[in-house]
């Protein structure tokens, strides 16, 4: 099973009035996710699902990657609000869900929640050592049994602007 | 001070009459090396000092980075060897070189060592949770004073698949 953790595209400041789930992609963080997309396309990937967290500017970014043909399903998960923690996103996932091994998920959601979720599964706990850009992403294999906290492999971390 | 760790490309089989370190690159590591390098290129990377491992495979490969234009700096570092370690290297570097913030180096060698000292840098610890491909790279930024041992930040790990 891969995990792909992608980060929100830039999105609007913070603003009195306009609630923080509220806040939309900025034109700039719109393009640039839909590059981001693009290359991703191209170099081959896809997801059997993507899960995205509720909050709008992750939702957009989602939608995007659905546009480009990145995979067919999308699926909102509380999970991956900032109040979302991945012990119980895995028992859910892994106990409740029909998880198989050759499953590709992409993860859409915030910092520093999804680089704490990598390093957990890498290696047991967060230490906010990997920087996760926005629309930036980590790949991840999780092992073929046993717990996946602590003995994943991360494959991939990129900015965006390695991949534009 | 950025690091970019540097796995050498595709080599030799080891076969019988031929030391382990003078395995050669292949026709097919050679040509992947090199449109790694050009990419790196095009992404505006440059190093001001790429520091090698002895090995003939290793040396190849930083050559060929030297050949693209990415550093007009190249020397041969014993720690980078299947016998070297990062502490000593470390100290080495950052007590006895002239060392600056401003410094990018890159360093060319083998595995599971590379990794083994990103996840060092990273964690303080090896766990081997890191994947890193023959011609694939880790960029970690270290921190700006104190150790940087289980204090630096990875921001990116990439297969040359990815690169190309």
């Amino acid at each position: 099973m891969e995990l792909y953790l992608i980060r929100h595209g830039i999105a609007q400041e913070h603003q009195p009035g306009l609630k923080d789930e509220e806040r939309q992609l900025t034109k700039e963080g719109r393009q640039k996710t839909e590059k981001v997309a693009q290359r991703l396309l191209k170099l081959d990937l896809h997801f059997d699902l993507i899960l995205t967290s509720p909050l709008v500017r992750a939702q957009q970014t989602a939608e995007i990657l659905i546009a480009a043909g990145l995979s067919s399903q999308l699926e909102i998960s509380h999970y991956l609000s900032f109040e979302g923690d991945i012990n119980s996103w895995l028992k859910d996932w892994l106990e409740i869900r029909n998880y198989t091994q050759q499953t590709t998920i992409a993860l859409v959601g915030h910092e520093p929640c999804l680089s704490s979720w990598a390093e957990i599964l890498l290696w047991g706990e967060a230490k906010e050592r990997l920087v996760l850009k926005k629309a930036g992403m980590i790949g991840i294999k999780l092992p073929d049994d046993g717990s996946p906290l602590g003995r994943s492999q991360m494959f991939w971390l990129t900015p965006p602007k390695y991949l534009l």
